[in-house]
């Protein structure tokens, strides 16, 4: 379960390297006293942390101790905080913390929030030079 | 030496966390096909790219490769890139790559340079505050 989730976590690496960003993953994420993301990216003006998530299928559910701790690290850190969902057969999908649906006591991905996930090309904020047909 | 380098790494994030940096330490920065530091941190003005090394004595020599990747990365994510030194019964010292002293082919920190390395409530932006006698 780790080496996969790291394998997952590598591949979104890559493409965060693809599309300008430079990235790197967490050592320790899950052990580490301080609240920590599992990778965090910088493109010189924009600063990413991200939580990384890979399912079979939907809903996603994320702790609310997670998101705060997310949040948290963000805040500290001067960086927006980021769910980054990988679904087979599927691109990777980010969600703002604002846009995860409340549950009574956590957070979650369902089929009515996943559709507004962003592309990564839109996070790194070159959505708007491929509308136009430019190469990003 | 692996384990001390790793202890030394967490000593530096502890400080880092203390005077306002949210500080990580990044996973397999000696392995990843990507240049990396070995800790990024960011206080929402600030990013910093840090390389970290302990030694027993002075000169620290760096190789030319291992500051052009800390260079590159820093660029690329938008962060001052720092080389941390931490000397036995000595405070830990910044160094802006600017900083340090050419060698023919390599880069070193030498008794004449390192005086100049800056205190890490310098590199936090705190150094003003503190001559007027204000806490940090």
């Amino acid at each position: 379960m780790k080496s996969k989730g790291s394998r997952f976590e590598r591949d979104l690496l890559a493409e965060l390297w693809k599309v300008g960003f430079a990235a790197i993953r967490v050592a320790g994420s899950g052990v580490s006293p301080y609240p920590c993301p599992d990778i965090v990216a910088g493109n010189g003006k924009t600063y990413l942390a991200i939580e990384v998530k890979m399912r079979k299928d939907l809903p996603l559910y994320l702790s609310a101790d997670e998101i705060e701790k997310l949040m948290a690290f963000a805040e500290d850190f001067g960086a927006k905080a980021y769910v980054a969902l990988k679904l087979p057969r599927k691109k990777w999908k980010f969600f703002p913390v604002r846009m995860l649906e409340r549950t009574e006591k956590n957070f979650k991905i369902d089929e009515s929030v996943y559709p507004l996930g962003l592309e990564i090309e839109e996070v790194a904020g070159k959505f708007v030079q491929e509308r136009f047909g430019e190469k990003v």
